[in-house]
């Protein structure tokens, strides 16, 4: 399978502590890197994880609070000054682009690539980005700004040639490209065989969705039905959850209720309130619900 | 003798690594603390250092490149949620104006204390700033943006009481504090008694000078003659000289041969470039020409 590995270079909530960064992950699907969020001080811990800069091409920012986008003109001053030219895409939301222009035409007015500033409203589904492997949708959330997460998935591959099979029918190299899209084989006696017979099945296809910063929505199950991995935020132990109604956040519990109901395979749970020394409370909390739960903390890489 | 004593926070160039943050420090003076740049990540540091955010005054920015200057917002944020409610001030150079009120007004809009926000030509030398215990003065630098320097002078502090000759001549205790302001004594038999027997003479006056990012100006000898401590940019290793000169950076040897000539007591260098991976050949040069010098490192900290 090709590499869809997600990297949590912080998970820490609005006031970064010396346990936690503030948010910002990469997704490396196939060697592409896809940023999502883009806290202060995220440019460092993208070296700490020994990626490259060169092979970022997109930004995901999912609101304009400053615990998420405060790094965002620091990483792409740092790519310039490193000779980047590549463009780059940030997605933001609309709200947010007055204020990221500004700072970029301030800060970043002779650099040697463009900055695709594209924005979105976050307030329903849609599909704001699509390259050769994936597409990402956004994921409404209820914050106390205007917020969304994003759903990563996977497009089908191609099918896998059976070798034996098609040896045995004496299929030719030039056809191989078009029998791994799904098409049929004509023999030379004119006898049609089913692309079943000479492929196996491309790899399943493979989802992640960010969801942070969000009050509890237990209507997200129908978006996120049956996903790969949920990274959600669980600010909150369940004992604070007046807090959490009143900021806009998650409870570890709701977290959890949420990634049951919508039967995803794994949940990652991360922004951490800094009122917290420890993530093993909350992770507790989790697990009581929704047994396969991991927490995120800075360095963390999972395979999907 | 009070407190008098600068914490390093950062000392790298434009380009964080993992060993070296941007430039910012912190000058603790009897215990109200001055900023000096505050780059990306600063507040982290802060904090590493275990400095108190609520005895944050003000705040200096010497440049508005963002190795100086991205951590100003985030930081004001954080105060702002830890509750923070005394205002601060923060002195930057007049074309910073515009980009740093717009990132406050979008990103700080309802904190609960107000961001006096002071610009300066740092053109010429000029006091910009006094309060009970100091004056700060610009110095005026040469780089590719508008820069400048601050020279942080003790005023004067009061004389001392020689307890033994004030008994001696009885003195009462509510002339104490003319006497310590320089007044003279005069008796019951109305002999004068001069200020210079009944009291010993003020602490010294401390001094302190940051210079970053500048080209060599050995024309700063005469605003630094004789301070107790430069900290002195050291980009560039002296071999490096023709990018230094390019780029507007000082070497090791022209920060060593401007404390020389300056008679300052002790040197400090920083502002390192990311290309070399310890300060100890820059630290070398240095100390071949003045041989007090020290080389900056995150959570240093000098007593002067």
């Amino acid at each position: 399978m090709e590499k869809f590995r997600l990297h949590i270079l912080g998970c820490g909530s609005a006031l970064p502590t010396s346990v936690h960064n503030p948010s910002a992950q990469v997704l490396n699907i196939r060697e592409k890197l896809y940023m999502i969020d883009c806290g202060e001080g995220t440019q460092l811990q993208f070296r700490k994880s020994k990626l490259k800069f060169s092979r970022l091409t997109s930004v995901f920012i999912s609101h304009m609070h400053g615990d998420h986008c405060f790094g965002l003109v620091g990483i792409i001053s740092t790519m310039a000054l490193l000779g980047r030219t590549a463009d780059i895409n940030v997605f933001l939301p609309k709200d947010g682009e007055e204020i990221v222009r500004a700072q970029l035409d301030y800060f970043c007015r002779d650099i040697p690539f463009n900055v695709n500033l594209v924005t979105f409203d976050g307030g329903e589904e849609r599909m704001i980005f699509e390259d050769n492997s994936i597409t990402v949708t956004t994921v409404p959330l209820k914050h106390r700004i205007a917020c969304c997460g994003f759903l990563f998935r996977e497009k089908q591959g191609l099918r896998h040639i059976n070798r034996e099979m098609c040896d045995f029918y004496g299929i030719p190299a030039f056809m191989i490209g078009k029998i791994k899209n799904g098409e049929d084989f004509v023999t030379e006696d004119g006898e049609t065989v089913a692309n079943e017979r000479i492929t196996f099945p491309p790899d399943p296809v493979r989802s992640y969705a960010y969801c942070s910063d969000t009050i509890y929505m237990p209507e997200l199950e129908k978006q996120l039905k049956g996903i790969d991995l949920l990274y959600h935020e669980a600010t909150f132990c369940n004992e604070d959850v007046k807090r959490a109604k009143e900021t806009y956040h998650t409870t570890s519990g709701e977290a959890a209720a949420l990634a049951l109901k919508a039967e995803v395979k794994k949940l990652l749970i991360g922004h951490f309130s800094a009122r917290y020394t420890d993530s093993n409370l909350l992770l507790r909390e989790c697990r009581s619900i929704f047994r396969n739960t991991v927490a995120a903390t800075e360095g963390l890489t999972v395979d999907i």
